[in-house]
């Protein structure tokens, strides 16, 4: 028996997999936008895999400093293996940069400050900078947060004056708390930014203002007189970049070095005021489209990792004892791990659908025919709240994954410690919970007032169209039994409800304060949680229908019952509020989500197989295809520097005194 | 006014001490011990700061071997430290030690080999090991966890075969499997073990047993033949410490290796089975308390550095526009951070009272008269629950007080990353969350069915004499207006119906399901966390009377309404079942907790100098006292080695040829 033990974790694997009915090749083409699409993934993937430098993972082993050491390699590597390989298409490019498995310091060059000066600049400027950075040549950060100020764009410090005499901007860093601080790329690697500063002409403060600013020299890379700049030092996450602190000393940039496509100065000093600029919220739709996505995809790839692991891992006798428990076998493991599957496929829908408007979007604003800047407008406000959600619950989620992995989740090589580290800054940045839940809760207000015509195509805010029925304090939940609680309608219902009575609930208290919006600030995260949990269950619930009906489909759907139950068991006082559920009903939720769990138990693997992730894009030894795991946390042991010798380096120096001599 | 905000931050929080109405100090010898105790504290942590080594903090810029070899640096300048200051108090020792700011290789030794040693050896084992192991002549692991095996400790596969002929024991490592994997100090520094393994005796198993091995020459620390051994690679925390991981092939100990104190082989190959041994419980419980120590100042620094953080910087426009709001201004944030405050407060008053009954049972093992094992069953049982909830929320708080830093909590110098990695093991060690909760569950259904006689005198289970009141459909809350909802005895009441209901209803599930402990699984985790938070809650308001009369007094009685207040909204489907709350009450609760927030506000910033850490114990640069933030984030990444040069490594090969050539 013992002996056979050395195989055993493959093999529960394999059996695990044997006994679920559906085909994740079929679940695949829904998750990964076809076959072609998937197959050309998997291609770009393997590139990065098979490239002797840009296929490292050794990035556990290595200080922050060596991470941006080795990092710059990568770098010089990455661009190179693009031209080499012909890879143009931006997103093919993307696709290939996140294989790299971390952040590297090019990452704001790509991702701010080209498409700053893409979008600010005009054309003259864009002509005469965009080939530059395109092709490297020069580096860019994107300098907007200060040591005192980074969601507060309006407070920032740095300053730009205007010298009309040279026609030169004077930018200088006034204060201890004006210095530029976090931005990615700033420390070491760039040698121009664009700079954030308050403009002042002739005295006067006529806002915030992007500069583009030449911060080292193009032959030597020292920084120019007048310019502190360094790096921050170690943080929890993304120490591959060097992000970085900058100071200005009334450093002079010329008048052209402005973002002139919609303010602009002219050579008199002469400020021309911004035309109001719509097309911002397609960029940010766009970001956040994207965040989404990777939030969807770093949950699956955690929920993949600790549903192999929670399968080939054994632990505990059974109560016969004749064997072992496998750690999916508890009833606690499926009932944490499990709604984390649901996230990530609800997360993936909810990018799809916003990808799929912002491109509509882009449709019409190409034609000319329609309004877009409404409807993208509620996309943006309602995105705020699913970014705030998520970023919360897909931090949290891979950290449970990691603690539901045991001590194994506790080691690097299992890589639960790296996705978390590497996700759970965007709780900070692109705005954080607090200021997200806040512009979502007020829009919703809005919506709910009649400021903003409602538009019944508009599904976000669909449910604000019967809100006085939702609210009616008498209205009941019809749900009679368990199963009742796992049917989609009613669950959905069931959101709706809610979020319109804790939006009942805020219209009255912003009322009541005089909209103090800060007095109700705990209800206005209710509010923002209340309606991105009932736009994520409905996305999840359209997209059951994206598959082809069948046992996958089915099997969708029960995943989605599970995520309705589950979700209703977290927040029962909202669901309670005026016994829309009663307490008989409450116990029947639970009933059912504890129902629930060995059905999708059945395919939990396959759930997670579907998402095609390699063994090289996991880099995890716990989350193997394989299931084994037992010889890969070997293998990787046997990487750790510290295991280059018998004897460690400060033996002779400390433990041998130590050891022998008189104390 | 922009030149003023270089120095606003040490201002705001002078301000915020200002105004609060209590004195800090009458706090603290509460909660430290006395002021006599807390000044030698002090003293203590004081010879560390002080000490050109042990006061190192740069554990951030270092990789995990630089941090092991460092730390074997910091081991040999603390045994000499010790012996030079003749600090030869354990609880000396161990403050001293706890000051280092992160555990060192030498952790297990002390901690685990040698109470091991001292519990388990016999009179002639204990003569001879315990002496070389105080001077670290040897140094020990604690070998119990395999790769295949950590808490189900009967799975365990080394295996002991005792050899008559040679009177010795072969241990042997069988299977991939069963090498021992995550022992602290095993991988480079240990040269004995702790092994435990299955002994055979005649080929018949008779358990699990513990043997002391030699794993590494005394003259050279090579590994000795038949043995593997070597560091498991980077983890998510302890990385100056060599977790490591050995194979035995069939390697020989003499019979007198193995732990005799209770078990004993003889001679000749006889088993002797050890009596039962009642005073286990008096090292676990003991460990626990511990445990719980750590947990209440682990919540107390992060919520230390959390609130001043929060004082000292300001975020976002007010809306008269005239000024910033200082982020403890949010009602998000103090809804958020207030808890986490008094979570370390509760914590604080558990371990002091588990310490306290600790205590008192050694005073009657020593004196001979009274039954101490039942006492400390029950503790130890209900100490379960109270280390699963504790383990998982202050881990939990710790992150999220780092979220509520925003960008500066993301860096490593705030120290709230490292704190989160040195404590977020505790979920996994000394028993995952899962097994605590069942072990405390079934204690609770055992107390409530008789077969344990109820001890009126017990607090943990006190509410079980007043069950069927309690479990009474028809019982309704009392309270009338929100301030009820801060009355510390119906709070205490309403935990006492929540616990006390959902352990009914374990109880059916149990008869429903044949006492299937595994289908009862999520159930057994609610009674546990219902009953943790009852006994939490208690905790404080008992320790509330440790606290002067006055407004000391008073003010942690606030902080306890508003530990109650919170608790109900976070788990509000119990509190309503059967309508024990009705749904307009639940509203209560939540309006009683917001108009706790300015309350406790007032003194947040002194609750939580109460605590008294040092600078140094914080290792924090947004958690100053003196709020001098900023200047202390720049002076910390002047420390950052990428700022040696101007220039990084990395230009000349890689950076220059990307910027200067054509691509």
């Amino acid at each position: 028996m013992a002996v056979e033990l050395k195989d055993l974790a493959p093999l529960l694997l394999r059996k695990e997999r044997a006994g679920g009915d559906v085909d994740p090749a079929v679940l695949t083409n829904v998750l990964r936008d076809g076959q072609a699409a998937n197959e050309r993934r998997k291609h770009l993937v393997g590139l990065i895999e098979r490239h002797p430098v840009l296929s490292d993972r050794d990035m556990m082993f290595r200080n922050h400093t060596e991470r941006y050491e080795f990092g710059l390699k990568k770098v010089s590597h990455f661009v190179q293996f693009l031209k080499d390989q012909n890879i143009v298409d931006r997103n093919e490019q993307g696709i290939m940069y996140a294989a790299l498995g971390e952040p590297l310091c090019i990452d704001v060059h790509n991702s701010m400050f080209i498409p700053t000066l893409e979008n600010q600049g005009d054309d003259e400027q864009r002509a005469k900078w965009l080939p530059l950075a395109r092709t490297y040549k020069i580096l860019g950060a994107y300098a907007q947060t200060e040591l005192g100020h980074g969601s507060n764009v309006q407070g920032i410090e740095t300053v730009a004056t205007y010298d009309k005499a040279t026609q030169e901007f004077i930018i200088d860093s006034p204060t201890l708390t004006s210095r530029k601080w976090w931005p990615g790329g700033l420390g070491k690697t760039a040698n121009h930014a664009i700079v954030h500063a308050r403009l002042f002409l002739d005295g006067k403060d006529v806002g915030v203002q992007a500069f583009l600013v030449q911060i080292r020299s193009m032959e030597d890379h020292q920084p120019l007189p007048g310019i502190e700049v360094g790096d921050i030092g170690p943080k929890l996450g993304f120490n591959a970049i060097d992000n970085g602190y900058c100071a200005f000393h009334k450093i002079r940039v010329p008048r052209e070095n402005m973002m002139m496509r919609y303010a602009k100065v002219l050579p008199d000093g002469t400020f021309v005021k911004p035309k109001s600029d719509k097309l911002v919220y397609l960029t940010m739709v766009h970001v956040r489209a994207n965040l989404v996505e990777n939030f969807a995809l770093t949950m699956a790839k955690a929920a993949t990792i600790t549903t192999r692991f929670s399968a080939a891992r054994i632990q505990g006798r059974t109560p016969d004892n004749k064997g072992e428990f496998q750690v999916l076998d508890y009833q606690n493991q499926q009932h944490k791990l499990f709604p984390f599957i649901a996230i990530s496929y609800a997360a993936k829908f909810a990018a799809r659908d916003m990808m799929a408007r912002h491109d509509a979007a882009v449709e019409i604003v190409k034609s000319g025919n329609g309004d877009f800047a409404a409807k993208l407008a509620t996309l943006h406000a309602v995105s705020s709240g699913l970014k705030a959600w998520l970023a919360e619950k897909v931090s949290d989620g891979v950290e449970s994954c990691r603690r539901l992995c045991g001590g194994h989740g506790f080691t690097q090589s299992g890589n639960l410690a790296h996705l978390f580290n590497e996700i759970v800054g965007a709780n900070t940045f692109e705005g954080t919970f607090d200021v997200l839940v806040q512009q979502h809760a007020r829009y919703l207000l809005k919506a709910l007032s009649g400021a903003k015509t409602l538009d019944d195509s508009e599904p976000a805010t669909r449910f604000l169209a019967k809100f006085k029925v939702l609210c009616d304090p008498k209205l009941r939940c019809s749900g009679p039994a368990s199963e009742a609680f796992g049917d989609l309608n009613l669950l959905v219902e069931a959101f709706e409800v809610r979020a319109a009575r804790v939006l009942l609930a805020l219209a009255k208290q912003m009322k009541a304060t005089n909209n103090d919006g800060n007095a109700c600030m705990v209800l206005m995260s209710r509010v923002s949680t209340a309606h991105a949990e009932l736009m994520l269950l409905e996305a999840l619930a359209n997209g059951v229908s994206s598959f082809p009906p069948g046992r996958e489909q089915h099997s969708v759907a029960q995943l989605c019952s599970l995520f309705g139950a589950w979700l209703v068991t977290q927040s029962i006082g909202d669901f309670r509020q005026h016994d829309y559920l009663s307490s008989s009903q409450v116990d029947l939720v639970r009933d059912q989500l504890v129902c629930l769990l060995p059905i999708v138990r059945k395919n939990c693997v396959l759930l997670t197989d579907a998402w095609d992730f390699s063994d090289f894009e996991l880099g995890s030894t716990i989350g193997r295809y394989d299931g084994d795991i037992y010889r890969a946390l070997m293998k990787r042991a046997a990487d750790e520097p510290l295991n280059k010798t018998q004897v460690p380096d400060g033996y002779e120096k400390y433990l041998k005194p130590l050891i022998q001599s008189d104390l």
